[in-house]
């Protein structure tokens, strides 16, 4: 089943468009697991048995899994069997290289670890895209406008283009259209949440794409200004990354009731004002 | 001892300004060795044997490893135990990502897998690369003008920069230098030898950096080019990056005296243009 049809089944199922970043920082783990590899495992399982009937698809950030080494990749395959089939896993790998690099890196994220969608880095252009593009029925985000705070150095830059002056995350969403267009994949972006005026440039640019929206949460994203954007398309497909929040939610033994609540709350939330007469 | 110290001890004894890309493609692999992740191993042991007294660096790839799984990640970390202490590696992981994120993946290079320096992509801007700078001694090199045909399509955009108009590659350049001199560590730039032209302007940016230059070989960078830029910054570090052409050398079972030879050719062929009178 294509990744748009899964993500459309579970977020009619589950009525929801969140997505659950799981991101398991040793750190940051409840006081009642061990600060070891092994914990990543255990944690990602209650998290998952938690929330997966309130999710609409979930995203392991793969720099957790690496820092843990073998052990941490070992609970990355554990955590993808894990997941039920049916709800959608973009693998937040932020990968990007020349074709032949590029073409090893989709077969590690689509064959090896077998995830739905992939976001990439797409600074060295079409190459880095084409190899993923191969892949009918999966995905790829690519990153357009950034939800961190020094974002706009590279992607606010302003730059002629096609005659008029536009910043270089609009003509990276230009690309994401044309990449798009050419593909039997969804081609879709990252957009921070943090800077909403920018998901709407970005979403008129890429009006039918799906837009993949961090920066709620922790990093301090305003979800009431970027749903007020979203609004303006409402047939257009979305999801709203969440992970710290939902995470560590509670460092103790209720961590993942926790969890769910919060990831509750926030569904309930995007339904409210998505749903409320503007 | 710091990544420059190491690479200029190495380089003196070894003569030599060559990197050699440790891309390890089952489907390249010689005949004489199975098309399975235990042979990435073998494989470069072979080649880091046969070429260990003749290069500067070497740059293991990681999407070839994630490519094979768990057992490519093993072959990983087999192969960089394998590399002499004495000489620097390069992962090339193009990672980059926010902040806390970041922060894994920089653990993950230089806690978990202990390399030297790692290649970074700087499009989310400076966020992506603080948590890298904190490791002193070691080295990043960020991804200016990258060696691939579609290049151009972000990085030669025109931009408007402190009153002149750059490309969104010379804006990432200056980026490189500002966080050389904010920190302990090397920040480096990857310039692809396919544009020489660039690589004079990146390195009038960059007069003292290390410069990661791939593009030689398979890919069709003109190496004298590139030579007769480098020769005009006699005393700036850069090293030459060739993967394909040495890896793949031979197919048969003399592979890795072939890579050898195509190693030695190269790094000769390098010194005999730096040293001829202009």
């Amino acid at each position: 089943m294509s990744f748009l049809k899964k993500l459309k089944n579970v977020s009619t199922e589950n009525d929801s468009h969140l997505c659950v970043g799981l991101d398991p920082d040793l750190e940051l783990l409840p006081s009642c697991l061990k600060k070891e590899a092994e914990s990543i495992f255990l944690f990602n399982k209650a998290i998952v048995e938690a929330t997966k009937d309130i999710v609409a698809a979930y995203k392991p950030n793969i720099a957790f899994y690496e820092a843990a080494g073998i052990k941490g990749w070992e609970a990355l395959y554990k955590t993808l069997d894990l997941i039920p089939d049916h709800i959608p896993v973009i693998l937040d790998a932020k990968r990007g290289d020349i074709g032949n690099t590029s073409a090893m890196y989709a077969r590690a994220c689509f064959e090896e670890l077998g995830v739905d969608a992939v976001t990439i880095h797409g600074y060295m252009g079409s190459d880095t895209v084409k190899p993923f593009l191969k892949y009918q029925d999966r995905a790829i985000f690519v990153l357009v406008k950034t939800s961190n705070p020094s974002a706009g150095e590279i992607e606010d830059l302003l730059v002629e283009s096609s005659g008029e002056r536009r910043t270089v995350a609009e003509v990276m969403a230009s690309l994401v259209a044309e990449w798009n267009l050419q593909s039997k994949m969804e081609v879709g972006a990252v957009v921070g949440a943090t800077y909403p005026e920018d998901i709407r440039i970005i979403r008129s640019i890429l009006p039918d794409e799906t837009l993949l929206i961090p920066g709620v949460g922790s990093q301090g994203g305003d979800l009431e200004s970027t749903l007020s954007v979203l609004k303006q398309w409402p047939n257009s497909p979305f999801l709203i990354n969440v992970s710290r929040l939902v995470l560590y939610a509670s460092s103790d033994e209720d961590y993942a009731s926790q969890a769910r609540f919060v990831a509750t709350s926030l569904r309930d939330r995007i339904n409210s004002y998505l749903r409320r007469a503007n």
